[in-house]
């Protein structure tokens, strides 16, 4: 066997790349984006030749439906789908959606297994296919692109199945997804599935079939690679595999699978695989759910000897441990940038390189903070850029900012904060006491800014290495039902935990409340 | 299709788990545990139910040989297995430090693939077929329990791999691994290899069969099923998948996947299961290596619908959404434990239950880490006393001690750090600035302790919510070739941080530095 890192055969089929990131990804506990994130993300996705991006999920709230119909506005080439129970008013709201796009996609969904028959919807078979029937013809008469999926469908007695998928196509949806909505099924099962219902629907080859697949035994990639085999044409996918629970699976090792084993699986797809990396740095930046370090691809640990770690003499050249290439899925070595005589032009050529399209006010903001930083830290790395222009991302539309804080702290408590706050331009000052310098800081901005919300998450990681390092702070808080995650950069720990919890508090004052219906959407 | 979770089949076949966690898990960049780290993770394993511990490569330096040592004085059930190359020196070693066992292994290893024979180690298929007779005869003559391993047996031609195996067996192994070195193989291969190698080897009856993958492309555990299926009757997996590059294949996911779908997999492990998130968290601890929120079986959101999470009104009822209970692997909800009255009696049942076993001087030591908690913390979680007691154990031979430390932060630079250092009973004292609170803290560190070290690595997370909760700070520091990571806990963050580096320095100094042959065994 050699190594086939480097062929794609041209024969192969392709497989579409349906990214729900957006959408399954982000309703997962913690991991909501604000519009602006969502935006950047999809931007990436489209990008990088993602087919297919599942934006929202319409009906939800409003921020859902103009985070979808944004999307749809700015899309360049990927169709844009928007989510819809079998519900008239979803579909209805979709189409509202998607309509913004150059190519949309309603993609409708409804249980058919008989645990969710009985237990959640109350509804025999033959009600449901009434319902299949009706919500896929309403939805294709609002656009030409229908998917529709059989929630729970590897829990679905495969006759039931096939009549709903019959019934789906017949009345025009254009792809049909069979999704392992539990993490429940193997290989095996999965790739049965796709060939039986695919021989057994007289209409099957007027569909494209897709894959959907969640990680709760370790299966998802697996099960996404068999169902291809079994005839699916599409995979819907996350980056970094975030999602309900053990997540969906992840898109780069879906396609670095692909593109590493063409020998065997002959098919392709359209991503420019060089900006995986980069796209689950924005994700994980977005959501702040850290990446494990040996994660499959995209891990820092994923290509360690490329790491600098010591490479022992006899052994580890690249012909015998590497079988795809760290450049291949976009990992760069850490290149020192440039320091504080450093101009604008050189940051806007660096920006360039690094994949960032800034206006011009937000380019003239982050040359600001990075002439700021450079007077303070040495060297300033590609991450340091990096975390400076995605906090200024985000930040660009908050009420409330730090103007000054000064913190005493120590092993002989209690732990003093003095804050300055502008608060709608008006500046407020308070001084507190807390337990440990992090409580002191928040519970000066709690006394300067009350609020009920409650801290649920408070994580700090050094964007470089070395000890003048910045810090990159995520804060998570939880106000009733909503759940909203932000970060801070700052050399200072302490002025980069209170940044964090004043974009969260931002977030959370901007952010409309999202309808329980978006719970209700688990694939 | 019902849920199955609940039942095992009787006449299942047994699969015996092989974890190498304290090998190849061990031996990826930044995972480097202390001995006592070590001995604490082994008794976890054999206790719950692990049939074959690889507890390190003993040629590697005298700190690991007498890890191995002492793992295996102290085994129980267990199998305790030793690492070596097929070179008479590491076999002898080896041999050496499993004899303490009740039960030792040797487990040797030679490449047999054509891309390693020609580049690695430059040998005809002739001379290592030599090596392999030599190598494992010599080690048969030690102990009655011999594993030998085709190094990149998923790149060997099936026709020499057979002719390897079949010569291992005839000169004693029992058990014959044959890894997926690189994370290459797709299921279907992996399964095809294992049944082919049983069928043409004709002693292939008198040898156990092992399946050893490396998750490169998510396939890891689909792998490893699927060479059950082709006949393997051994795993070698790692907890919480950690290992070289993207890491092993994870016990938690590979036994709960067998548990969970006893139907269509009618195998059988000896795993406790309810003991598989504590040892995620105590491995995830020992190594500071993250455990990714949507991580199968042990992330935080792996069972994200019992996290208190709203539960919309129509949907998640158990029986639709949940093929395993969080039970079933050990999560408990977080439970109030107790505050500063709560006594000696109360703490040690706390500790029993959380299944710490800890000696009269450890546990007195953690009961006054307690009190001095509950001073400054109202509520004292799960959590905070985990955190306690583990940094307890770390620290129990610390050369470097924290007595004070008083910092000044802020947007209004520079940042000062004054410290107090008890250095082998010596007490100093120094005041230093720093670029930011942490930077300044650890200038202190470095003006009382002068050393060469680098800092890799530094994170900080919350022990539970609130802004009082403990600060857990991990701390990665390079010293030339040596990687450790070390963590402090406090409810000071600043305080956590400099414990943190403090314990790391302690651990550069306590270890004795490791052969690089450790890093020649990447299987």
């Amino acid at each position: 066997m050699t190594d086939t890192s480097a062929r794609t055969a041209s024969s192969s089929e392709r497989v579409l790349i349906f990214d729900t990131t957006l959408r399954d990804g982000e309703q997962c506990p913690g991991a909501t984006m604000t519009l602006e994130e969502k935006l950047a993300v999809a931007e990436m996705l489209d990008t990088m030749g993602v087919d297919i991006i599942e934006a929202g999920f319409p009906i939800a709230s409003n921020g859902d439906f103009e985070a979808v119909a944004e999307i749809a506005r700015r899309s360049k080439s990927a169709v844009i789908a928007g989510l819809a129970r079998a519900i008239p008013a979803d579909i209805t709201r979709a189409g509202e959606a998607v309509k913004f796009a150059r190519r949309g996609r309603i993609h409708t969904f409804v249980s058919t297994s008989p645990i969710h028959l009985a237990h959640q919807m109350r509804k025999t078979e033959d009600e449901v296919l009434e319902i299949i029937l009706k919500t896929v013809a309403q939805a294709r008469d609002l656009v030409e692109d229908v998917e529709w999926s059989a929630m729970d469908a590897t829990r679905t007695p495969i006759d039931y199945l096939c009549r709903c998928v019959e019934a789906a196509i017949r009345v025009g949806a254009t792809t049909i997804n069979l999704p392992d909505t539990v993490g429940y099924a193997t290989p095996e099962e999965y790739r049965a599935m796709f060939r039986a219902v695919r021989e057994r629907v007289p209409n099957s080859d007027k569909a494209v079939f897709s894959v959907h697949c969640h990680n709760d035994l370790g299966l998802a990639v697996a099960n996404s690679l068999a169902g291809i085999e079994g005839g699916a044409r599409q995979v819907e996918c996350t980056i970094n595999g975030i999602g309900e629970r053990a997540g969906n699976a992840a898109l780069e090792e879906i396609v670095m699978a692909i593109k590493t084993r063409a020998d065997v699986l002959p098919y392709a797809t359209g991503i420019d695989t060089t900006q995986l990396v980069r796209a689950s740095k924005l994700v994980a930046g977005a959501t702040h759910f850290p990446v494990q370090y040996n994660k499959a691809i995209v891990g820092r640990n994923a290509f360690a000897h490329e790491s600098g770690i010591h490479q022992d003499g006899m052994l580890k050249n690249q012909t015998t441990y590497e079988i795809m290439t760290p450049e291949s899925v976009g990992v760069h070595k850490t290149s020192l940038v440039m320091g504080k005589h450093s101009g604008r032009a050189a940051f806007r050529s660096k920006l360039d390189d690094m994949g960032y399209r800034l206006s011009d006010n937000q380019f003239q903001d982050a040359f600001e903070r990075f002439k700021a930083l450079a007077d303070r830290k040495k060297h300033v790395y590609d991450e340091d850029i990096e975390a400076l222009v995605d906090e200024n991302l985000a930040t660009a539309h908050d009420r409330i900012r730090l103007v000054s804080l000064t913190v005493v702290a120590g092993t002989r408590g209690p732990q003093r904060a003095t804050m300055k706050l502008a608060i709608e331009g008006r500046t407020v000052t308070e001084e507190v006491d807390g337990n440990g310098p992090v409580d002191a800081v928040f519970n000066a901005i709690q006394a300067l800014v009350p609020h009920e919300a409650s801290l649920e998450l408070y994580d700090v990681h050094a964007v470089t290495g070395g000890s003048d390092a910045q810090a990159e702070v995520s804060v998570r808080l939880r106000q009733d039902d909503r759940i909203v995650t932000a970060r801070g950069a700052d050399p200072d720990t302490l002025v980069a935990s209170a940044k964090a919890y004043l974009a969260a508090l931002n977030k959370l004052m901007a952010g409309a409340s999202r309808l329980h219906a978006q719970h209700a959407a688990a694939e």
